[in-house]
This record gives structure tokens, sequence and C-alpha cells, in this order.
């Protein structure tokens, strides 16, 4: 059954539109910096798991699993807030992230490269806050 | 051509990653209060509008149509920072936000509903920071 787009976007029943393959897109920012950490998704038992513990988490697309943050690493995200967009198909969490970082690479986000503006041919990165804050090789080694 | 992972992670060679749609997320924060304000999509053509004018372009899955964002409404957004995520399939704009807001809703964001944390049953929504800055029937009503 379609909702309307008023009672979608007025009203404060919670109807979380999952795409064809189940899932949302989640955005994560830091609760103090406000700097965006990661983008994720979340299936709907990962959705569940988030509201009912208050911690976040997600769905892998790439391991094709249910997967708690920080469930190796001990980088678990507390949700401060969670909030759900307009046409409700996008969450941003707001997380207080424990542990130095939250990109699998070992940086505090996963965006740590910037695009020059202003340019029309060729585009290239520069790092930002690109230092690793933890070594990624030792923390997802299984003992 | 595949990428190996370790070039689209810790190289500088811009790679976005489009997914089978021809599209990329992206997520725009206010570049003064650190808020979202808008998760978008981009495709390549969107992405390469933005970079050359420093304003943000996006491409409109409901619309199917390239969209310069602010063209009806005046809001345009003066994209203050480009970045790209670990694996290059996400972008985040830190934007300097034209006008009284990013949403068709009338507000500031279009994140303006909370979901209570800790619940197991059915869950409901509160507005947060909902009032609206301006009055979408005007703003976006052909003159």
């Amino acid at each position: 059954m379609t909702k309307s787009s008023k009672e979608v976007e007025e009203g404060l029943a919670f109807i979380p539109k999952f795409d064809a393959d189940g899932l949302i897109t989640a955005v994560v920012t830091d609760a103090k910096s406000g700097d965006v950490l990661m983008v994720a998704h979340m299936n709907e038992e990962a959705l569940r798991k988030t509201i009912a513990s208050g911690e976040a988490w997600y769905y892998s697309r790439s391991r094709k699993a249910l997967w708690r943050k920080g469930e190796t690493s001990g980088h678990v995200q507390r949700v401060i807030e969670l909030r759900v967009d307009c046409d409700q198909d996008a969450l941003w969490l707001r997380v207080d992230q424990q542990g130095p970082g939250a990109c699998h690479t070992g940086r505090r986000s996963c965006f740590y490269r910037a695009i020059a503006l202003g340019k029309t041919g060729a585009v290239t990165l520069e790092f930002r806050d690109a230092e690793k804050q933890f070594d990624p090789d030792s923390v997802y080694t299984k003992k």
C-alpha cells in the first residue's frame, strides 16, 4: 500500500522506505565535531537492532551480512540521535564514536580525500585529515 | 577494468563508483552548523558540473532529470568542500546554503524528525527543528 507523500513527509508515522535490495542509506556524523564519519546501509533487522539497542548496526553489502559496528575493532558507535528525512528513504545517525576511528582504513572518517573545485579537465584528489589513527592490520586480524 | 581496493582507497586518482543506475550518493552538510541538510544523488554530468561550477547539481530520481539545486527556489548551494569516501561510492558536500532552507517541504534540513531510541515495539517519530522557514507552495509555484 503506497502512503501519500503528505503522510510520509508531514506525519509522525515511521515508514522507512527500503530500496529494491531491502536497504536504506544511513549517514553517520560525529555528534561532537559534526563531521561525516561514514555512509552505510541498514536492512530492516539492522534498523530494528539499532533502535532497540542505541548502538549502530548495519548491513554489509560486500559481506552480505548483518554487522554490529565495532564488533571486531571495538570501535562501537553509540547513537545520540537518529533522524529520518522528508521522504523517509535516508537516515541520519549522530553518534558518539568509540575508539580512534570509524573507517576500516584506520582513519577517523571515511572521507579523508577532497576534490579540488573549479576544475574542468582531469580531477585529482588531495588528502584531508588523512592521518591513520589506528593500524587496521592489527585491529582486524583475527587473533 | 576493476581497480584494486588499495588504489581506490589509498590513491589520489578520483575513480567515482556509480551504481547500476549511474548514480552516486551525495551527503550534504551545512558548512557552518555541521547539520546534515539532505541526501541526494549525482550522475556523472551532475558531478562534473558541480566540480566545474562550485555549485551543487544533482540528478533527480523522481523527475529523471539533471537538477541545479536552487534553480526554482533560488536556494543555491555553494560548495565549500567536496570529499569522497574510502571506496569512492559516496560524496560529502560541505555547503553554504543560500536562502532559508534546503528541503522542498520548507525546512532548513530534510531531517526534521527523530526516532526515539530504546524501543522494541511500534516506533513513532517526533519533530526536531521542524519549523518551516519558507512556504513551499509560493516558492515552487511557477509564476
